[in-house]
């Protein structure tokens, strides 16, 4: 028989590139299935021969040398649940409006990565005394919107955040080979960092010894507030942050009683509270988080029992806490590029 | 080699039931495959018996009579090129906002329906003197949202529309069986009007003497404007309209020539005209108009191109006219239930 049910898709953004974003609403799973991944691109995807599968390390290091994808497999390996938000999620939600890509709410997904350490790596080539930072090239190349310059996608990071355990080389998604769309062969996982950082498609790691200025690093991917503010800053760290799954914005539900549920996350530490409110933020109740203790780079569920008997128009909204004691604003800081939205979230629902 | 390019999907809005709409504005086929055509549902799937082969004209009717699958395969066909619209389309751009499925643009796709005049029929059970309406009901049952009653969906027409030739009872869609999700093995097809008329899984035809009453006639499906503005009346004919399909709203394009592409459409009469301004509606440029003579009942694809120099923020905005001189408005005609919206079509790009 056939199934009474229908099953979400990706939501198109654009084709080539490719932008699209996962159906967050709409999937309960902790570790998004591959073909849920939400897909991010600059560039057409790029074409891959046999250097694909090797990886050179080269620049400020004592000892430049090219990992072949055989070898990567034969040392320590490092599995680590991490969730991907891309910078510009949630960027339609900006008031004034922001150009770009019109992420709603899906443009993150998490899921298990395996790979080497990167410090691993570097401990193979050493470094050399002026190195500063490591430049991450991948194969993806093309034309830049605003330039027209044609650019590969690169992106660089400190020493410090370079050699951290936990940022990996990964050849693995979910126990299986990182699908094309997702940086096959090898693919920087940068945990606590919007996904910008993790370059997909690796082809080549540079060790240099200034401050990295691609095109990617510091036109796009920097926070531009309003004049006056701030000065430009990079993006870097995750918000803290929340969605609302259920209910949908605007639908029309029962009375009765709702499990309202939803995810929060965060770049530092972890989420200790998330709250709602039924009220239009009069009053704010602690919904019940269901966390991985073992797993520090995840989102967390978080769920809460509505009790609706009066028919009419009702708001809810959530805001996480995490344990660095940042709370998601009323009013989101709003950016000429429209990165980090992180508001309260906040739904309209009527109950019929 | 892998494709460059990704594929689109349907987007989802809610599963059970199941309500998703085409991604119209990837989508440039003029008969839409039909797993890119728009679902929507008001309940779970049906599940379909040996019965549902069968279909039954009953009631005010001379000689009620149950015409099988192979009995409607050999009468004479009739072959339609028919958009259909949910009459909820574009529902989320009434201001202020009203609540239920909160479709975008896609709530629309078309293709070539294939079936039996409902007259011919009509015309071997024969009508009787009483005859006024045409009651359609459906396989799918379920609770009303609101009343919480259990109904299926019924839904009726006039003597004269039912007897319109090109009221049909169809079998295939572009050439196939109708797909499960769009109402095999019968489906109504009411061209001109929107497409909660264009009944799904046909279960029995009833001729009635009175007006029919179902809460798909009565209580959805009403426009119910602002208080002292106009008396409810029930949605009906499709109203004139126009999508813009390319570029997509808030993006950032390069400048140069772009052909700013859509699709434009009516229930009365044909398009004549597709006007397109760039300059916040000071002034008006027809757009180029493929039509198909041939049919009536279709879409047409419109374009224009348009150079654009100067760096800068612009307004492009369509609006669709029919041979019966209806004009797309500048505003919506707001009603409660967020039905038949087609002001003019207005996105907003950044030239860079």
């Amino acid at each position: 028989m056939p199934s009474h049910k229908g099953y979400p898709y990706l939501i198109t953004k654009s084709l080539d590139p490719e932008n699209q974003e996962s159906p967050i609403h709409f999937l309960p799973q902790q570790y998004i299935p591959s073909y849920y991944f939400f897909r991010r691109n600059h560039f057409s995807y790029p074409v891959l021969g046999p250097q694909s599968y090797t990886l050179p390390i080269t620049g400020e290091v004592i000892n430049p040398y090219t990992f072949t994808y055989n070898e990567l497999f034969c040392l320590d390996r490092k599995t680590l649940t991490v969730v991907l938000e891309c910078a510009g999620n949630k960027r339609s939600k900006f008031d004034p409006r922001v150009y770009g890509e019109q992420w709603e709410e899906g443009a993150i997904s998490q899921g298990q990565w395996q790979g080497v350490s990167l410090s691993t790596l570097l401990s193979y080539t050493g470094l050399s005394k002026q190195a500063k930072e490591v430049v991450f090239e991948g194969w993806d190349v093309g034309e830049k919107t605003g330039t027209g310059e044609v650019v590969s996608y690169q992106r660089s990071l400190s020493l410090a955040k370079a050699l951290h355990p936990d940022t990996i080389i990964a050849y693995a998604y979910n126990g299986k080979t990182i699908p094309y769309k997702h940086g096959f062969p090898f693919r920087l996982i940068v945990p606590e960092w919007y996904a910008m950082a993790s370059v997909k498609w690796l082809k080549n790691i540079t060790v240099i010894d200034h401050s990295f200025e691609g095109p990617f690093q510091t036109d796009d991917y920097v926070y531009y507030p309003n004049e006056g503010e701030m000065k430009p800053f990079p993006v870097t760290t995750i918000n803290v942050n929340s969605t609302i799954q259920y209910p949908l914005n605007y639908t029309i539900i029962k009375n009765g009683v709702h499990r309202v549920h939803g995810i929060a996350w965060t770049g530092k530490g972890e989420i200790t509270n998330v709250q709602i409110s039924f009220d239009e933020g009069n009053t704010w109740q602690e919904a019940l988080i269901e966390t991985d203790p073992t797993h520090r780079y995840t989102w967390c569920k978080w769920s809460i029992d509505w009790r609706v008997q009066q028919e009419g128009e009702y708001t809810i909204q959530s805001r996480a806490i995490d344990s660095k004691g940042r709370l998601q604003p009323q009013e989101p800081h709003w950016n000429k590029k429209g990165y980090g939205y992180n508001a309260v979230a906040k739904i309209h629902v009527k109950v019929e």
